[in-house]
Formats: structure tokens, C-alpha cells, sequence
């Protein structure tokens, strides 16, 4: 098979989807390590956006270029003789691409845009020091989703059902980002927290554990996996 | 076949992604409209993000809810026998999913969180008047959009390659909202304007044609399939 190249940035929450549906596809791949915000950042002639994910790899000897994790998901899924990060149920698979569309949207919104920015953007693009007040209200913002989040894992063995999905993969994007910024008070969302244990048990999850953010060290048990 | 309930909010983006998608795969349905700000609103105890679209249907005998545009066209996708509104390319499958993508994040973040908020959800919610500064700034985003969307519009058949797919409906869905207000200046993107009267031609595009807003009437070409 020939060789797929992932261009990612390790904490965007979209390139550590891709990582973690590749690694769990077994899809070989070489990952480059991209800064979509430097002038010359190859990612910028590949995708409109100028934004990580994007995976070029063949398909039946023709090159094939994938922009954004939703191509790159789809594309993984697509290739499966049967279905791998879907449900083969009806209502699983809604279920799934309900919650995949809520972080994509919602928490991307009311979470990312907010925390993320304050903690992740700012020290990269020298903005200046946090915001007491965006600080505040993302955290707000991310306790009101993580207490959506808890009855689900409490009450499935995966968050769109029975088995693992393209959800848990997307949720656990999103919430490792967080987690490495120490910002998930674990203790409060027990389920959750068995459910985000099990995950980063799996191989595809090991070489996030490994990512390193300049000039930050992980939360303490960012990488434990007995946490 | 057992009848299938769309609750949908007609000038919602997502909610006619899935009347565009449900009618091009002649999927006999129900429409109930919802006001999703209204205390009674049905869609409430149904979805968790309290919004439409919801469709409610029966598979192999069990009742099914799909919230959100994404499992409903995700669900009427995976029901085909051959591949309906995605492509059976690799590259145009990727292709639709990259721009559906870019649609339901940046468009609506930079576009209809702008333009809509101010002509759509300020009247319905008593908001008070538009202000002349995020008109400006909405409608300077959208002419980016637009841009963007032209030579693609020029080089293919259809958004995302050389047959319809869900990217088409879901640009549809955002344009035809922001084209009853009037906010399209056609003449500027001529081979936009070509893809959408395909578009508008279309039979599943007939009942979006007759959708009110309260107390406004639609731009005087909206309802024309020869504008």
C-alpha cells in the first residue's frame, strides 16, 4: 500500500480526530507536524481553509488529497468492508453523527472558541496574557457540556451506544486538548472519566499522549492511563 | 411505508438541508414547522440542542429520531442502494464533505451568525433593530463566501464535482435563506447564479419557494425559477 502523509497540528481537536480514526482504522501513515497560523505552512495550498487536517494519500493509483476531519472520517468509513466507526443500528449511527455535529459546532463555539483561545491561541500568536472573564465563562461553558456528557457514559457502554463511534473518537479530540491544559476537573464526571480511561487505553490514542505544547507541560495525569 | 414526521424552522439552514435531502431522495414526509425559541416548542424533548431538524420514522418496525441535518443525511444516504448524494469518486465524496463542512462551520460563524442574527432572529425575537455595523460586516463576509463558491461553481457541474451532492443542498439551504432577504446580488457571481436556478428547478426545491417570514415579504426574484 503506498504511503498516506497526515499534515495535522498536534491540538487542534479536527487533526487529533484524524489521528485517533486513522489509528484506529490501522491506517499506515506518516503525520507532519503543521503551524497553520506561519506564512508558509504547507497546509495553505492544499486546503481552502489553510487548516489542518489534511491527508494525501492514492486511491487506485490516482493522488487524493482530503481536507477536514468530516473527509477524512468519511474516507476511513468508506473504505471498510463493514462498518467500523458507525454502528451497523439505525439509531446508533443518528446518534453518533448528532453528537460528532455537537462538537463540532456547539462545543467548538461555546468551548473552544473561548478557552482554547484564551489558553492555546494566545500564547502561539503572542496575544497577550488571558482573560480572567473568558477564562470564567468557558469553563462554565465546558462543565455545562461535560454534565450532558455524564449521563450518556453512564448510561451506554460508548457515547452513541453500543459500541465505539466516530463520536467518542470526536468527544475525545476535543476533551484531550483540554486535558492537557488541565481544564476537565475528572472527579466530577466519574462515568465520563471511566469512558475517557478506556479510550486512552487504545493504541490510536498513544501518540497523542506523547504531544508536548511549547513551553507548557501537560496537566500532571494527562498521559496516565490509570489516572 | 410508515409515514416519516420532519419537525423543521423554515429559514433554518439545517432544517432545509433536510427538506432539500428528504425530497431529492423522495422520501414521503410530514412537515411540521416549530419555532424553536417558544417554551412549548415540541422539538424541546426530543433533541438536547432544543433545535430542529428532527425527523421522526420507523426502521424494521422500531420508532427512530434523527436530530440534527447530519444524521438525516446521514440516514438517507445509508438507506440507498447506490450512492445518492454523495458521489461514488473518492475525490468528490471528500470534496462534498469538505464544503458541507465549511458551510455548517464558517459560513454560519462568519455569515449567519452575522446577517441572520440581525435580519431573521432579532424581528422574530423582538431584538430590536439591525445594526448598520454588523450589516456591513455580515454582508463583507458573505461576498467572501460567495467569492470562494464562484470559479468552483465555474470549473464543475456541481459544487463538489460532476453530480449533485449533499454539498449542493446544503449551499442551497444557506444561499436560499440569505437570497429571501434579499442579501445575493447575482449578477456579481454568474455561474453561481447558473448552479443555483439548476438548483431551484429542481422539485425538491418547490416547497422552500413558498415559505413566509411574519410580516416580510421574500426578495421579488426569490420564488422565480428564471431570475
Amino acid at each position: 500500500m503506498s504511503a498516506a502523509v497526515l499534515y495535522h497540528f498536534p491540538f487542534d481537536p479536527g487533526s487529533r480526530s484524524a489521528r485517533l480514526a486513522l489509528g484506529e482504522a490501522k491506517i499506515a501513515h506518516e503525520e507532519i507536524v503543521v503551524r497553520p497560523w506561519e506564512p508558509d505552512c504547507p497546509v495553505a495550498g492544499l486546503n481552502p481553509s489553510g487548516m489542518p487536517p489534511v491527508l494525501q494519500t492514492t486511491e487506485a493509483g490516482k493522488p487524493l488529497t482530503l481536507c477536514e476531519a468530516p473527509a477524512i472520517l468519511g474516507w476511513i468509513e468508506d473504505k471498510q468492508k463493514t462498518p467500523l466507526l458507525l454502528s451497523t443500528d439505525h439509531a446508533e449511527r443518528g446518534e453518533a453523527r448528532r453528537l460528532t455535529a455537537w462538537f463540532d459546532r456547539r462545543f467548538t463555539d461555546e468551548v473552544n472558541a473561548v478557552l482554547l483561545h484564551e489558553r492555546l491561541e494566545k500564547p502561539l500568536l503572542r496575544l497577550g496574557p488571558p482573560e480572567a472573564k473568558a477564562l470564567r465563562d468557558g469553563r462554565a461553558a465546558l462543565k455545562d457540556h461535560l454534565a450532558m456528557l455524564e449521563p450518556l457514559a453512564a448510561s451506554r457502554e460508548w457515547l452513541a451506544g453500543r459500541r465505539l463511534s466516530q463520536a467518542d473518537l470526536v468527544a475525545a479530540a476535543h476533551v484531550s486538548v483540554l486535558d492537557y491544559f488541565g481544564e476537565i476537573s475528572w472527579r466530577s464526571y466519574p462515568s465520563l472519566k471511566l469512558w475517557y480511561m478506556k479510550l486512552k487505553s487504545r493504541p490510536c490514542f498513544r501518540p497523542l499522549l506523547a504531544d508536548k505544547f511549547q513551553g507548557l507541560a501537560a496537566a500532571p495525569h494527562y498521559a496516565d492511563l490509570d489516572f
